[in-house]
């Protein structure tokens, strides 16, 4: 595995590459989740390449950028067992200059959720993919379902653009009790840990009483709010595979989102219905 | 000459294509201007690809949009003589969803000159060519200096995106008594395209006596306004290849710009020094 540091490498590596290539952007602090992400890219392309970056235009002000947990060792470490090809792993200044040209969300997807607690976020998670793409040219491109709202607009943005690309939805990875896997669960203490669970649980009830026929969202969302009854709950949405606000539950084409504050840290979990 | 008309039927001709690619982005009505860009093209690369897309996004409410000079038949007849072997001519549904992701032009460089009389014009330019360098994915990119501001921004946009695209910047083709070619000269009456001649002059002036190491830009300024006095000027102005302002110039990195009304049509015209 060769690990590249320098946007110039990057693109001095890619232009020598041809077949598939496989890539799954990250943020580091590596997960099963991710590794689940990297073994699918394997699986499926001749070449895989992994980025680890903390981006900072998707970060607002008083988020946790600076305290955003680095594992770059066992980040390493992980990429290579998995049989990465390449790992690039930029620095901010090789990323980003001055003043520069900028990617919008657009407005009703990007504004609601994620998007009103976080104004401007989803702005930088295109761009800086928008960046990585470019650089990386792949044939696929691998992400979680767990960032729901980023992938709808990822999915958005590769049609908008006409990048030739394929965006593959891969599943949330889940541990063996329900919680699913973030790179911010570190922050929570054990006891906190335990109060996270109902996040899932709900989810797993809801998805139970769908199955039996009960598609009213109003009656879902209360007996969600009655799991999470001892969480700090941010928001509890119903939304169509384009973000829209719905009513009652259509199948095959809806998600269940959640975003929870466990003492200070922030949770989001979703099911795709 | 293949005339491609969908985004799909581009993309699946692009997968077929191997070698050099040069593009020729334009809004059609092609004059000698455009067709030195697409002479340049040939001589350069493989393939050729022209694209006349009057695109809606660079337009502003009240401006020409509607009755933007479009001249489909002598526009294909041009580029089969050029020896294009793809014409795009893709129609604005195929290009454009609703609520799309968006490009937002860098406000430094995007909200002054051009950009400060038509604002968000760039951030449609921008929008467009990026959509089209995705389909065509060339190798080379023709734009002409006489779009200054706009060239300028592409190029920064390439950069910022790393986008694998050489963007060549190619000399204004003017008449042979000065005026710069444009699509809106069809819109100018005899005398007024008299008049305009004045714009070139003040420009040829100016060069004559940066020759003579005038280079105070204040000075320059009253003599270009001065040869310019029968005009209705809206700008002349002094930037370095940043589109930074400039009190002097600097010799291989200044740019002297300046757009006027002719009656109701505006021109632009500029000089790299």
């Amino acid at each position: 595995m060769k690990i590249v540091h320098t946007v110039e490498e990057m693109q001095a590596i890619r232009r020598t590459l041809s077949g598939s290539i496989g890539f799954v952007p990250t943020m580091g602090a590596l997960h099963n989740g991710h590794i689940a992400l990297i073994k699918q890219a394997r699986n499926e392309n001749d070449i895989v390449i992994v980025s680890v970056f903390v981006n900072p235009t998707q970060f607002l002000k008083g988020e946790d950028l600076e305290k955003y947990p680095k594992k770059i060792e066992s980040d390493s470490k992980i990429c290579e067992l998995c049989k990465v090809d390449y790992l690039f792993m930029p620095q901010t200044p090789t990323m980003y200059s001055n003043d520069e040209v900028l990617v919008k969300a657009p407005n009703l997807k990007s504004y609601t959720l994620e998007g009103e607690r976080r104004p401007g976020h989803f702005d930088g998670v295109l761009q800086v993919v928008l960046k990585l793409f470019n650089l990386v040219r792949p044939s696929n491109a691998y992400f979680g379902k767990k960032d729901a709202q980023q992938l709808v607009l990822i999915q958005q943005m590769v049609r908008n653009f006409f990048l030739p690309i394929t965006v593959i939805a891969c599943d949330i990875v889940r541990e063996s009790d329900g919680l699913a896997l973030s790179s911010r669960n570190v922050y929570l203490s054990e006891e906190q840990r335990k109060e996270a669970l109902a996040i899932s649980k709900s989810l797993r009830s809801a998805a139970e009483h769908i199955g039996a026929k009960m598609l009213d969202c109003q009656t879902l969302k209360i007996q969600m709010q009655n799991i999470m009854k001892n969480l700090d709950i941010e928001y509890i949405a119903f939304v169509n595979r384009e973000f829209q606000e719905i009513d009652t539950i259509i199948l095959g084409n809806s998600i269940i989102l959640i975003a929870v504050k466990v003492g200070s840290t922030r949770l989001i979990d979703n099911i795709w219905i």
